[in-house]
This record gives structure tokens, sequence and C-alpha cells, in this order.
């Protein structure tokens, strides 16, 4: 893996970030959006700098749906909400603003927002809180969640991952 | 392939609906929404009743990607939309109601609503007008669509599709 510079989803994937990182394998990191629009949300990435073009080419894309899968029925074991959607990027617009803050990262700006020329897909994994509601990423109306949150958050999901990987019904 | 009664997917896939459809092989069709929440508002959906837990751990997940793929190339050759963006349920809410009305047919009614225990999985691909809005699928403000309208977006996208596969550049 080659990171790109200056792409906070490389470095999330490199370990350079302080993510609460809930599932890794050999092509997938995933860890808590720093940015939680309902408790659980997920950001499901290609170690890879890849776009969605590249990706849903490829065999990480396969890689990427079995690490969304093992994640979300750990989501829903530890978390219990009423339902789990997914969104993504598969091109940006070419200016990119007004939605296009990464979630890698809690300080980022706009300098260092992403780019329609060099995007690394990241998936959302979005729990909803209620039944009528409609999870929704954006406009971004949710603040950074405090380091220790994220954390405690990333424990009870990387708990439940353990539970279902030996095959538990609790 | 055994369609499941009254579920619209299976019945979309098996061609029993008037669908406008712009891409589908063995394991995948795609269609337009009946609500164009934008032109070219596109579901993908496999051809085989299964849920979002079933797809992604088998290799019609890799197969559904690969369709999102080409799919998102012609619907950004034909329509030149500021950027796309892709959505579904994971996993749906259990009453479901608000946001769970069919996609698959205009005059589907609160009787045919999908179930949390009966989801056949349908990805949004979903192109956004302009670069300062983000594309939205709820709540349902959208008009169902006149199908002359839907067979016209259909027969670009597909007509893109092709030139796609020839490789063209315009």
């Amino acid at each position: 893996v080659t990171p790109v510079r200056s792409c906070l989803y490389c470095e999330s994937a490199a370990g350079d970030l302080p993510q609460a990182v809930v599932y890794e394998d050999r092509e997938v990191v995933a860890f808590l959006d720093w940015r939680q629009s309902a408790p659980g949300h997920v950001l499901v990435v290609p170690r890879r700098h890849m776009d969605a073009d590249e990706l849903f080419a490829s065999e990480t894309g396969a890689a990427l749906l079995r690490a969304v899968r093992q994640v979300a029925r750990a989501v829903r074991r530890a978390l219990a909400p009423d339902g789990l959607q997914m969104g993504a990027i598969v091109y940006p617009a070419a200016g990119m603003r007004g939605s296009g803050l990464p979630h890698a990262a809690p300080l980022a700006g706009d300098d260092e927002e992403e780019t329609a020329e060099d995007h690394h897909f990241h998936l959302h994994l979005l729990p909803r809180r209620s039944a009528g509601e409609v999870a929704r990423i954006f406009p971004f109306g949710d603040a950074v969640e405090p380091a220790e949150r994220l954390a405690e958050l990333a424990r009870r999901i990387r708990a439940a991952l353990v539970a279902e990987a030996l095959g538990g019904t609790d």
C-alpha cells in the first residue's frame, strides 16, 4: 500500500490517525466517523487509495462488502439500532463543496477537502435511531465526538464482532 | 430464480413489471426508480430474492458492484450529473414505515410495503443535480414519473452503456 500524500483515508488505513477502529483485514479497514450522525456511524474504507470506479471492478470490492456485512452484524448486535443504511459517493461532484468534508479526522478544514480528481472511496454505515427517522449524513449538523466516546463505542462493536465470529446468538 | 410472491423486486427482475431497464445480466438487473429523485435515478437489484446480509457474503455481491460501476459510467456519460451517490438499506427497521415504500412499481400502496423480515436488497444510484445540492431519496417528494419520460431516460443510459462497452471517449 502506497499512501497518497494528504489523503486522510490513506493516513487512517496506515494507522497514522487516532481512529477508533472497529474492523480491519488485509484490504479493508473500518472505523467510527468522527461525526457520529448516529451512534455507531462507521466508515468502511479500502486500504489502498482507490475510487469507486476502480474498487467496484476489483476483488477488493467483494472484500469491502464482506467487511460491511461483518461490521453491520456487529453494530446491530452491539447497539440494536432500528435499521441500518449505507451510503457513499460514487463520483464526486466537480467542486465537491458543501458535502465533501472528510470524515476521517476531527479537524480537517476546507483546505483538506476531498476533490473529484483524487477520491478515496469510503462507505458510510449508518444506524437509524428510530423507525420513523431516516438517517442522514448531510448536512453536517453533528459535532465531532469526544475520543473517549468513540473509543467506548468501538470497544462495544469490536466485542460484538468477536461474538459474531464465535457464532453466539446474543 | 424462484420469485417471492408479492415481492415487487422479484417481479421486476422477472420482467413482470413495466420497468425501464437500463442494464441486466445473469445475476443483476438495473432499472429506473419510478420516483426519479433526480434524472437518472437507478435501482440496482440482485435477481434473486436476497437481503444485504446474504448478498454481501455471496459472489452476487461482486456482480452487483460491477453492475453499479457500469451503470454509473453510463449515467455519467448520458446525463453528465454533478456527481453520483449510492445508498441502500442494509437492515430494514422493524416497522419500516415512512421510508419503506417500494420503488419498483408506480402504484404500490402501504399494503405492499417492504417488511424487515422479507427484504429484497436494492441499491439506489442517485445523480446530483448540482454540486451544492445533496441528493436525497427520502422523504418521498417526487411524483411518479410518466412512463414515456422513464423510457427516454433509459434509452439514453443504455446507449451510453453500449458506447462505454465499445470503449469510446464521448
